[in-house]
């Protein structure tokens, strides 16, 4: 077993928003972004097989997706994306997430 | 894109842990475990191959090991155990933890 936390690994910076990687392994990847109010993790896909899924841990932004919809996203909220299909996290606050990606990119 | 609010999705239940189905893929499965005060999931472990993560969302207790070896839990941990190697969690206030199982069982 292996523990971290991610509130004592990781702040948040004004010049962009801040990734640590919590875990990688054959089996998934799992990393943690904070971003500063107005930062954002822009639209991507990767045309390769697997999910990726994105929990709000604090703060408030919006999921964005294709052709600019967006989701609201707050605590509690788990979204799950093909790692095909469009995704991306913006912030309307200060904002902690953890993104899990399986397999691992 | 799918997106659930596991605070709106699920609560609390004085009889046992609450457990819910998040997502479940080819590529992982995501539940969330809701813990009153004093409940637990017991030391557990499956003869496969893959990996568990335990995110703990809200409030405090313990992870779980063999040989009734214990590491605290609070908001921010992020557990990463074998799902071959024994884990488990006890919540010492009530709790909310998010599980990824990769691949999924």
């Amino acid at each position: 077993m292996k523990k971290i936390n991610i509130y004592d690994e990781s702040g948040f910076s004004d010049k962009a928003f801040k990734k640590l990687l919590v875990h990688d392994s054959p089996y998934f990847k799992i990393l943690n972004f904070n971003f500063k109010e107005g930062q954002e993790l822009p639209v991507h896909s990767h045309e390769i097989e697997g999910q990726v899924s994105i929990a709000i841990l604090e703060g408030r932004g919006e999921f964005l997706g294709k052709d600019e919809t967006t989701l609201s996203a707050q605590p509690g909220d788990v979204l799950i994306s093909d790692i095909s299909e469009p995704h991306g996290v913006r912030a309307k606050s200060d904002m902690r997430v953890l993104v899990t990606i399986a397999p691992p990119i």
